[in-house]
């Protein structure tokens, strides 16, 4: 260990500290606020703790849960964007890059591969772990959603197809997640929470 | 898989949003607002990832992760405790196991033995991984407290001696980070962060 090595991950642990500022579109369940990354990534966290059998394939449950709580780190850097803003969504694989070659060299060089390494399979999704992560990540703000009574759907007149159109990474993470899910969003229109 | 299970998965972990509503003494670093269990919770499973290292034994992170994930589960119910309010303390351990008991059990009996269990580890911290898992929930507030100019530690006027007494846990579970924090405890008193 070099005094050098430890003072930049401190220096690392502290920049990330503003994911706590940046907002998300999901509102608490109690309704009282939106959501931010920082409190997301740990709920997201405990999905995987708990949630852990319905992955599609097996996998490996720590680095599903580390991968989960590093996914939102760029968004220090390039903010939150929110699922149907189309043109967000556009320009955020770009800005989340750059985000990226910004954030993970901060730390020395050994764990700036490794938690690049796991960024960029969370982002590719082409191994079963990252698949269940992104599932996972669907599955959250959807709950949330619903608990609030369709609070982010109805401000953004959000529709059923607007959902269903982005089933796929849960169904390819967790066919049992995305079966319970699939109820949820039917009972969401009968509810009025999601437009038809 | 049943329904009946996933349906109890999910009721506890809509249960346990509520921590994203418990505030802790500490504030952000950007001084906008004081932190709530879930943040603190990311931000201590981030302190894992970067800084197992320093652990005193081998310690297996995914463990120390999982375990500081959920170390503040009961406060949903038990609320949390300042570290110096000395009242609020001695009677915080049987609030929080009650807390416990009503919490771990809306799980799955499997998972709530599991979490239960490590819930207690995190506690009883006989074990490697629980003491670096409490080494770091210790370090993580002394760091937000220096980097806001010691905004909780001045707005309860702590001193340096009450800081001090801490000390074991950090030093239990990682000397070179309970170097580094002495150091930083030092140039607080310094700067009247903290009272000499």
């Amino acid at each position: 260990m070099t005094d050098a090595r430890l003072a930049r991950q401190i220096a690392f642990l502290l920049e990330i500290d503003g994911l706590k500022s940046v907002l998300r579109q999901s509102h608490l369940i109690d309704l009282s606020r939106r959501e931010n990354d920082a409190e997301h990534s740990w709920h997201l966290a405990m999905l995987a703790v708990v949630l852990g059998e319905y992955a599609t394939e097996e996998v490996d449950q720590a680095k599903v849960i580390r991968m989960l709580l590093i996914h939102d780190l760029v968004e220090v850097y390039a903010g939150d964007t929110f699922l149907y803003d189309t043109r967000g969504v556009a320009e955020q694989e770009e800005r989340e890059r750059a985000a990226a070659d910004r954030l993970f060299p901060q730390l020395p060089d050994d764990q700036a591969v490794a938690l690049r390494r796991l960024w960029d399979e969370f982002e590719e999704r082409r191994t079963p772990d990252a698949r269940f992560a992104r599932a996972l990540d669907r599955v959250q703000p959807l709950l949330l959603n619903f608990y609030t009574r369709g609070a982010s759907w109805r401000a953004h007149r959000v529709t059923k197809a607007q959902v269903l159109a982005r089933r796929q990474l849960i169904e390819d993470g967790s066919p049992a997640l995305w079966e319970y899910i699939q109820v949820m969003i039917d009972e969401a229109v009968r509810r009025g929470y999601l437009l038809p």
